[in-house]
């Protein structure tokens, strides 16, 4: 197999002929090509690494081989469906029924982590009979179309956004930024209170409550790390209400936060969602993802009568990825790693907070990490642009990191699990002296009519940074007709 | 990889634990456990082989060296998102285009048929502000919650089904059973005029049409091949209203229908529709679709302001898998292999109508046939029964049909695309034999009030035959507080 076949210009080329415009690229003003990759690191083109800070998906390390080789021998002897019967299937639904509290024994193959979440709320829909779903501000769940309803995270994204009328925003359980702050008593029974609050309002309206849905820890909401106790708060008024709690472990499970194997178990051992959803590092990259539930709500969906067959779901090749995976993620104690490396890394970021004003928060449970970038401690003014131009300066040191959040200021590592403190220590070296550079240079935000000329002019600029605050995302949609890359947002020029 | 773990019992032991119980196996009282396969042919824990005539995802064969050879070496290499530039998936769009009528250019790289089918929804809704949705009867489009909606096939089997408001549901057109038959003098307008008088009704009401849906060929609904012109007329209903013309080729597409790739090709060079799905065969079992659409539809989505990113959809190893499945239909020249066999097997087919009252009807493009049973040739009574009863017989001499359609009286071929003439002797041959061994051996109908213990005693028996008229499908449901498999509808007895 060729790693490049084409030239990158005709690559471009054929993508923007070929692809759909709303699948947008990192970096859009020059893209990166990657033609390999092995553990933490990604290669280009011209052979160039570059140390990824932002693959969760990638979560054993890319390419592992043990994966690899899993694959590769089961596709060679058998991929079919689980209407025939396969040890692989029902090994590995053992082997991750194992992993979780014990009511949590029936397990539905899917592939994908947005497949995961629409059948999670079929389940919820079909035991409860209810209709409604509670998310939480800035949530993502999916990109079929029941979860960009359930994901303001998207649905801001619309210029003509209808929220559903059976959807019902709860506040975000976020410490630095939120209504609920460290200052507060006891914020967890406040944001499980909220909770309550629009439960009585549905209904008041006649409504009632099938879920109550939300990441474990919330990834693009900016890295928000729900304070201890709230799932269990939550978990009682939505049950009260004869609803179910349906845990998104999609970005954050399989030993990424250190401590536990999925996020949801630093709520305490006395909380126990009704359905639990995976993705992404399920299968290292492979299409797969798994909806997990108790007996009870397995068999209400069996009772509507209608069968669920998923063509590709449980195939065995995807079966023998997964049993893998769990395999090296034991094998390489990359939980343990998690644990180890993402506390040394939360402790550099630490001190960077200690030495420069622009970093506000820094919060995490092992390697997933955010560090909330602030023009003001007081105000929280994000520092949006500022995140973009660390972004984009990492690039240039072939560092690969992302910001997210509804202000695009928190900067967020998701690395590989196999990030060692050696890789720390590099992006955070490279973070100082970018932020050092920064202060020394002050930033000239462009008008907020940017022209679509200007942006052409800008595009051809290495140095151009990008800069947004949330709101003006749909000023540019508006002026220029095409939405902006969310990487790209809007730009900014360094005087 | 060691092909077998478990014994079968405890293979089926832990299923029942940990699988969600509205999966179902093929021949539930006594399933197959499949531990390879190769081309055609599929291989039992013992090493009994298994003609395989309803594979249609293994769709170049059953782990093919060159598909699996190209996933493992891309693996090996590189597996990540679409972020990236990567010369696969530009290529492999580039390839599929070429397949395809010149204005549908543009690409979105998913991970299954519902995933592709919700978001030719997405992209429909988007482009016309339009809500309402008209698809067939009898249609089945996929698992996510949107799917159901317009899947008559799944939401007739719920007890409480409560049809959205804003979904139609057009004849099917069906020139066997259907409203207008091979003896209308015009099927194609007169279906197509039932589709203008959903869009007339939905208008009258305030609605507007976003798209029509209908898979080219309608596989789950009974092998239906719509007449030739009827696409084209209802594109210029669904035009007129302002939606959009949706064709899924989930099921029917690459080359299976023989003369032509796509087999919405079947109604003419005039005929394109605005957005076409694709699913199953396109990567031979390996978790992908494609949904390929026109640079107006594909603008008007990005327009939205909407980014759309799908995590594992577009990346390098599916796409290698993709472009090895195309090479290996045109190097071994398969799309010709359905034309001939297919050919030679409808004629084998028809030579069982002319023989056994009970073959009703044989319809088939290429390597996707249906063989209608009928209890009476002037009523149509489907022979549900007797389709199930020759399903098991196969099953006993090591064939794999399976049976479908609104009554379940459908036979349905739509083999890997390398099955041969002799496969096609051989499981004709097995029909035959079954149809008169039937005919002689008249059958008793247990009553419609069969009771569990009844269903217990018969479980037992292998010569224990499948039943139903599909109606009778809820009368069991209610009585025994469980839904029915399709393969099990009801049990009755020879005598």
């Amino acid at each position: 197999m060729t790693a490049e076949i084409f030239p990158k210009v005709k690559t471009i080329d054929l993508r923007k002929k070929h692809i759909g415009p709303s699948c947008k690229v990192f970096f859009s003003h020059d893209p990166i090509k990657i033609v390999r990759a092995k553990g933490q690191y990604m290669y280009d083109e011209n052979g160039v690494r570059y140390l990824d800070c932002i693959n969760n998906v990638a979560h054993v390390g890319h390419s592992h081989p043990m994966v690899v080789k899993a694959g590769a021998e089961q596709m060679e002897l058998l991929n079919t469906n689980s209407r025939f019967l396969h040890d692989n299937l029902v090994q590995y639904a053992q082997r991750l029924q194992a992993t979780l509290p014990e009511k949590l024994s029936v397990c539905y193959f899917v592939n994908s982590g947005s497949e995961a979440n629409d059948l999670a709320l079929r389940l919820a829909w079909e035991y409860t009979g209810h209709k409604d779903v509670i998310t939480l501000d800035n949530a993502y769940h999916g990109h079929v179309s029941s979860l960009i309803n359930i994901s303001p995270y998207k649905f801001h994204q619309l210029a003509n956004a209808e929220q559903s009328k059976s959807v019902h925003v709860a506040l975000s359980p976020d410490l630095y930024r939120g209504n609920y702050r460290q200052d507060h008593p006891d914020p967890a029974t406040a944001y499980a209170d909220d909770v309550n609050n629009l439960i009585q309002k549905a209904h008041e309206k006649g409504h009632k409550v099938a879920a109550f849905i939300a990441e474990s820890l919330q990834s693009c909401g900016g890295q928000v790390i729900p304070p201890a106790g709230y799932f269990q708060k939550v978990a009682q008024h939505v049950h009260r209400a004869g609803g179910l709690f349906i845990a998104d472990e999609v970005q954050v499970g399989f030993g990424r936060v250190g401590t536990h194997f999925w996020a949801f178990q630093l709520q305490g051992e006395d909380f126990v969602p009704d359905i639990v959803t995976m993705g992404k590092p399920i299968g290292n990259g492979h299409p797969m993802s798994c909806v997990v539930t108790t007996r009870e709500v397995a068999e209400a969906f069996k009772n509507s009568g209608m069968e669920y067959f998923n063509t590709f779901g449980g195939n065995p090749v995807s079966c023998a990825i997964g049993l893998a995976v769990l395999d090296v993620i034991e094998k390489e104690d990359l939980q343990g790693n998690a644990l180890r490396v993402g506390g040394y890394l939360t402790r550099l970021l630490e001190q960077q907070k200690e030495k420069h004003p622009l970093v506000g928060d820094i919060r995490g449970r092992g390697l997933f990490v955010g560090a909330e970038l602030v023009r003001d401690r007081v105000k929280l003014t994000p520092a949006t642009a500022e995140a973009q131009d660390i972004i984009y300066k990492l690039k240039e040191q072939h560092i690969l990191l992302s910001a997210d959040g509804p202000h695009r200021n928190v900067l967020k590592f998701k690395p590989p699990m196999c990030f060692s403190e050696e890789d720390a220590d590099m992006v955070v070296e490279k973070i100082d002296q970018i932020l050092t550079g920064t202060l020394n240079a002050p930033l000239t935000f462009l008008p907020a009519n940017i022209t679509k000329s200007s942006h052409d002019i800008l595009e051809g600029l290495s140095s151009v940074i990008v800069c947004i605050r949330s709101v003006t995302l749909k000023t540019w949609g508006e002026q220029n007709q095409q939405p902006l890359n969310r990487q790209d947002s809007c730009f900014v020029r360094r005087c």
